[in-house]
């Protein structure tokens, strides 16, 4: 079995800095309501070799540390930490092999995200903050049970079809998010919950109006490209 | 009667620990918004003794430290504390006396588990964490008055028809949950109150899609033989 | 005009300590989610003396000091204080003057509770918790405009038809409590908004069971004289 | 182009109190739950030059500081700041030019006010709070792209048909509010999101109950001129 002995310096130096990014990542979870207990989890790829960083499977958020964070190959085959790895490490995994651009995946249960998974319709894109972060609705992608690759393969093949979209719902189940980091990543995840409680609150008293494609566009495009610090 | 002083050291020991533990876990409940000024409570019951600790009645969350919690034996007699113990002691030292491999139960009125519980309805199974936490839909309890231990058994007799299930809506009340210490009952408090509030968001805007039996059980498996550390 | 040090220097003495009380339990106001910005004041009745010690008009919470509490006598004019009193001051006075056992008051916008007023439709009363606190329905009062003792009034004219009950939603405006003392007053206020919020989630997914009259009686009776320490 | 060290020292004086209160600000939207990650910004005009300090563009809320809030003319010119100015500086500085007693703007995503926007539904006026506040409905104002004055320029063609009023819900977009300096548009943002969830809250359990137009006016006239400390 490989472990992180074999790896060079370089990577040695980075795997430290991710475990801290994606444990202090956490937080962000938990300060945006976006999990309940347990009930998420953040990952990085490293760009220094084929390995990513995750969170241990069931430990409580308090307790996180950086170095409780576990290192995984992108097969999922543990490399480093004391703790087993996250139940959807098979998914993040299959996600950064089939991903090339994406560095950071996010899963998480958040409630209004989760309740139009559970009712399998995607959130149609009535918001500007829709079409800055998302290029179009949220989709939803198939049900698939946990432990296997066969929930990263959802989220890759619902993504195909939804090109520059950082989210799905997988149906029954709860939203995935990607990113060129973890931070990109919980931020498309915290975008998500918001989006989805936003829309699912304004059918309560009315009908959302669509926003036309043309400016769903626009606004993707600038925010794309000229949204925040350069 | 019996005081404390008539057990073994062991059992000192232990109750020593277990209120530190019941104290710091009421602490949960605030910080997952389970429950609203004095409104819920935590017990445990002792591994070395056939005693529990509970929560003493009406005192304010910031008010509580292990030496308030109150330690009763299993017909709901105080052993040691200075406070009286909550309103509902006899409904959890029935479900002890009952459930053997019960050994922390709680009780809240958290909102959206207490809507349910309003209504007469079960919570149906249409999230994949529900087929994770409770192993099918979440089931309505009788409605029964506080004080004795009538709702104790209103929730023994409910779970004997939903084996593995931790947790019960008493009709017009509020949940009930149970695990294998109290820390697992706090989370399955947690998680009732989590999937009440995404199911309940899901019927607002469409027709939540059920999850087939055969998946639910296999998600239920894995997540009690696999799922976390071991 | 009369100042504080006409008064003797027991009455000076609980001034000092009621500000103190006062200003602490506007933390509570917050800290349930009872309240936006400056919108919701509480005040308590002295024991020593016909004086109110409340809130000064229009600071926000976190400036509040035992201090800046304002002290005027029951007909609402201030003998002490370098800030003006809330512009609810004159319906609190009235409060005290006409339910001799009130000796806190508390007023808030919370929003489930002021959605009930809104629409000026009572809380039926379908959980135990209402039973318990309520006693019943919570009512709704007369819509009032304020600046005047007109609030006071409405809130003291629907209480005479619901002995014991605590609260009353006054009309397009809010709710109203009032206790043996300000805390009880500001758990009140809590409870306001937790049934107000639990009852509202129940009607969106179904018919909440009403309680039977003589069961409310019962609850309401043994959480009296039972509940709490004694 | 002009930098702050061609102003006064008593204009870079200003420049100094205002960064630390515009960043102080921004921690009172995420207090009252306005906004989400990044999406949000407060700005305010200067006394004593035609200058305006604004959030930085996509700087997220834990890492702003007094030192990275930028200084533009009231054309969207960067006078000072090493960070690039938010998205809606333009929108900002349109408002502080065509509206000359508004010394503060505030814009967020804020969910309940969102949804109303999304639905280009007005918030009716059913709440004492709107009354004082808004002194009648919460209007929605057209639909316009980001990156332009064009959303500034809606707010103020709104406003127009509304005078006294600090709130626009821009269509799809959100809500922008003004006021006298930066802390009365945050205060307008708070209430803002207040009514929008209550006034949502109350029509899912009835219809709301209008106010009559002449105690609206009532509750505003007191509102602005007896309220608070004077």
């Amino acid at each position: 079995m490989v472990s992180l002995a074999d790896y060079s310096p370089e990577v040695r130096d980075e795997v430290k800095l991710v475990r801290e990014q994606v444990a202090t990542l956490h937080a962000q979870l938990t300060r945006w309501n976006l999990v309940v207990w347990t009930a998420g989890n953040v990952s990085q790829r490293l760009r220094s070799a084929d390995l990513m960083v995750i969170k241990p499977s069931g430990v409580r958020y308090e307790h996180l540390t950086p170095g409780s964070m576990v290192v995984t190959d992108l097969d999922g085959n543990v490399v480093d930490g004391a703790e087993a790895p996250s139940s959807d490490t098979l998914s993040h995994a299959y996600i950064y092999r089939h991903m090339p651009d994406v560095y950071g995946v996010v899963h998480t249960h958040s409630t209004y995200a989760t309740a139009w998974a559970a009712t399998g319709r995607d959130i149609p894109c009535v918001l500007t903050m829709m079409g800055d972060e998302f290029g179009g609705p949220v989709p939803v992608g198939p049900f698939e049970l946990i432990g296997s690759e066969a929930i990263g393969k959802g989220v890759v093949d619902t993504l195909k079809d939804h090109p520059g979209c950082p989210a799905v719902l997988m149906r029954n189940h709860g939203p995935f998010t990607v990113g060129a980091d973890a931070e990109a990543a919980v931020k498309a995840a915290a975008m998500t919950e918001e989006v989805a409680h936003t829309v699912w609150a304004a059918e309560q008293i009315g009908t959302p109006k669509p926003i036309e494609p043309a400016d769903i566009a626009k606004l993707n495009d600038r925010y794309q490209h000229v949204y925040g610090q350069h």
